[in-house]
């Protein structure tokens, strides 16, 4: 899931504000070029006009480029708004969460716009702390949402990544949680963004990287990042042709072609 | 384990050859100062005299460095005539496998020299193509060295690393079989040379690099490497600290002030 187009960026936040079609559809080209399968949809820093800015940049995302969108705001109201321009396409909805104010206000969201749903472990307790919080964040949420008629296939669970900075154990956590996660829910996909993990320490970039490796041996398969990183999405398709998903090393080997691996 | 000191190396065969007691050190000083904990030293090209080679070698390392070494040959008469030259520290044998032969000549080495050592899941069967294969040699070997008298955590078992070129599943299989190794052997370290794992594929170094993080993952603390590399060495040293390995995050923060991340 590419995250660039997000208004909390200086250059996306004025291009939303001068409705900048060609600069907008100039990220969502970059991004979708690189590789990205959903495109996240974020204006959240729009306080007045947040919904109609969403509409504006679903539709003109849409004109520029056919991956689909993943859209993305705390209030509900703005992700209806932004659902309501994906007729043709599956949306992803990002997030829903297990307190019941979010719960109440997304999930009939979900359902009318069967929207594949970025799911975070995190109810009414807050934030998880523990491999087993994240575990039961987990199984509360998958056991709703499969109860509420969404398949497995379009559940993506975040695990909530927290810095190591803070703990050392966070990161062997979420790893943990991870696996157990896919082997109490089969079929369930789990995604996180990756930045948390090194903030407060040096060479962010590298432990973000080398952090999706470790994820990715434990089973997750979705990640919310910047594709045009090369030495990110090089090491997205190493480590997927040397997990045997890669079939005769193909995409491996284009993006050798491609100079991924410069 | 640093892979440096190998006569199949043109430069470190032709100091071999001439007794270059000056160029070998520097190689020696180099990996020492890179990071490796033990220096691998082989000098299996040296057909005529690679027992004095081997002799000569581990001296003029000892000379050289602090480190301890890992006498590496498929001739157990070499085998012990560097052993013979590594009083004062625990030297490691590369290595034993379950293999008659190997074993009696091999064995009686690693008792008589409180060696640790490698150990190929590698039996009269031949090589391992299959996780099970790997779990059933590990174990087979596991007892024998245990029942032999060796301490758990002078083991060092190596899964055998086969190309994902050949097929695509060797990378995941050897993944597993670390996991399932140590959960049934407790205490027993994992070791693996990272450059089959890339064989017959473009950027080598690359997939070397990613498999070595997801060895980690699954549990693998050992490699046998170029600790010169500084890209594989960042990579380990951030790939320690998400897994919780460095405390308060130091070695990782040593590794950015040395440039290992540039």
């Amino acid at each position: 899931v590419g995250e660039l187009i997000n208004t909390s960026r200086s250059a996306v936040g004025e291009a939303v504000r001068e409705r900048d079609e060609l600069a907008i559809a100039a990220i969502a080209r970059m991004e979708e070029a690189a590789g990205a399968d959903y495109l996240d949809v974020n204006c959240g820093t729009m306080l007045t006009d947040e919904a109609a800015s969403m509409e504006w940049l679903v539709d003109t995302v849409r004109k520029a480029v056919s991956v689909p969108l993943c859209i993305d705001s705390p209030d509900p109201d703005v992700v209806e708004a932004g659902l309501s321009k994906c007729e043709g396409f599956q949306p992803m909805v990002n997030s829903i969460t297990d307190e019941k104010l979010r719960w109440d206000s997304v999930f009939p969201l979900v359902r009318e716009y069967h929207a594949k749903v970025r799911g975070l472990c995190l109810g009414e307790g807050g934030m998880p702390s523990s491999t087993g919080d994240r575990v039961r964040g987990a199984g509360s949420l998958v056991e709703k949402l499969e109860a509420g008629g969404v398949e497995v296939d379009d559940i993506y669970i975040d695990p909530l990544i927290q810095p190591i900075s803070t703990d050392t154990s966070n990161g062997r956590d979420v790893l943990s949680a991870v696996s157990e996660i896919l082997s109490a829910h089969a079929g369930v996909h789990t995604i996180c963004g990756l930045s948390n993990i090194s903030y407060g320490l040096p060479a962010r970039r590298v432990l973000n990287r080398v952090f999706m490796i470790q994820a990715m041996t434990s089973g997750m398969d979705a990640y919310i990042l910047d594709p045009t990183d090369r030495r990110l999405m090089g090491d997205l398709f190493a480590s997927n042709a040397l997990l045997g998903r890669d079939r005769f090393c193909r995409r491996h080997t284009t993006a050798y072609r491609e100079h991924l691996y410069d």
